[in-house]
């Protein structure tokens, strides 16, 4: 039973552009900085750096603010462009006072803003959230595991699969889209997790017994938003370093996905 | 800088009972399993066995439930002495809807049941959350370290600090008591911080710029919760495994609380 965990920032991604092959680029920087990706490890990759990667950027001149927006904008002292691209992202405005705006997305997280940021993108621009976050951990989980096994004896001399891995379901390594939310009732934000392939996110307890031998009843624990949360803590002190590599979660990886962490309104008291 | 992680959960804790030297206890089990817990370290300890040591259990048959607690009890099929503890653990009923109660407590935090729990303490009885759980880490931050010296050249036979480290303000360690909550919009508990010591809980990246020069808006992060939702990682994994060594978050002790986190109700949208 694994009962370490292991956190590295990879250092060397470079900055990322539209159209930027983000597999390939987090493999090169992962071995040319000698951290080595295997079977099991899991990648935690900040929304920013894949959000950039898909051309998921407004460019603020292209946008015309609506009344609603110019009102919100002159009231709380923001650029009514900004406001305007919040609330067409937005499914849902959740609350809108004190300066503040939190909405429910398309995809259904509720968050500042609707995830636009206009930090690390470049001037007159602001980044959204990625259409598909869990098709973009996806993409990435494949995308980083063919970089990383080029020129491995699991590969030919092109790159291609050996008939060893060819009957995989997929890689075997786990990536995580991390993204920093606010939650009501506390200070501060905390990293959580957009998107994942490879990862079960939540473990359940349920119907397990303590050491008195009592069932618990109700403990499903939101793994994934607690390995984005881990990642932040490397990630954010340095500057480019969007990119974590974990070791030791290998007993969490299967198959699921971040919109499984997303509460139905049903089930949420505080919609 | 740092950039690299890594927990420990630290095994050989016994069964905790009322009146437990925990501080001991802890630098014991961490000493027997080869766990050097030096400065600059940071522990994560479960609220469990903090309460459990302090006492801060309560007997069921000594409980006489209000006809409020009676009535939500049969509603929902709990025991109406569990409901009880929680009404009086509780400075203010958040919600009390679809099978849930969640409340206020007296410290202000948000949380199910008040932080009132039957799981891992003996069968009649339920555990409350500490009375002052930032203090209860400061104690945990001197205890476990006071018994890691003793034997070192740091102090004498005895196990009196020596001339070097009386100076020194604080032990050179943090402590995060943690437990899980759950939160809004999402699904799954993480755990957070209830008590810290030796630990700024909240890093604050105002004021400072990107690679682009622009400033950061509102970046403050709650990286004492990140340490707490880390720890569980390992912690949950195994039964009888609720402390976890942290290496690494050096640059991340200080002095702090987690007081710091509870966001005041003034600043809160969502009360």
């Amino acid at each position: 039973m694994p009962i370490d965990l292991h956190l590295s920032a990879i250092p060397g991604i470079p900055d990322i552009a539209p159209g930027a092959e983000l597999g390939g680029l987090i493999a090169a920087a992962a071995a040319r900085s000698g951290h080595a990706i295997e079977a099991g490890d899991l990648l935690v990759v900040a929304q920013k750096i894949v959000s950039k990667a898909e051309g998921a950027l407004v460019a603020l001149n292209d946008v015309a603010p609506s009344p609603a927006a110019e009102a919100w904008a002159a009231e709380n002292g923001k650029d009514p462009r900004v406001i305007e691209v919040v609330l067409r992202e937005s499914k849902r405005i959740v609350r809108m006072e004190r300066g503040v705006l939190i909405a429910e997305t398309r995809h259904g997280f509720v968050c500042a803003n609707a995830g636009v940021d206009a930090s690390n993108v470049a001037p007159g621009y602001v980044s959204v959230l990625p259409t598909d976050p869990d098709a973009s951990a996806e993409r990435l989980r494949n995308g980083v595991w063919m970089a990383t096994l080029k020129g491995s004896p699991y590969v030919d001399a092109e790159g291609l699969r050996t008939a060893t891995l060819s009957e995989s379901p997929g890689a075997p390594i786990a990536v995580i889209i991390s993204d920093t939310f606010g939650r009501p009732w506390r200070e501060g934000v905390v990293n959580v997790a957009l998107g994942a392939a490879g990862l079960r996110p939540l473990v359940d307890y349920r119907g397990c017994r303590d050491p008195y031998g009592r069932e618990l009843q109700s403990t499903v624990i939101a793994v994934a938003d607690e390995i984005a949360s881990a990642a932040e803590l490397v990630m954010q002190k340095t500057a480019r370093m969007p990119v974590v590599l974990v070791h030791g979660a290998a007993d969490l990886l299967g198959e699921g996905s971040a919109a499984q962490l997303i509460r139905p309104a049903h089930r949420d008291l505080f919609r």
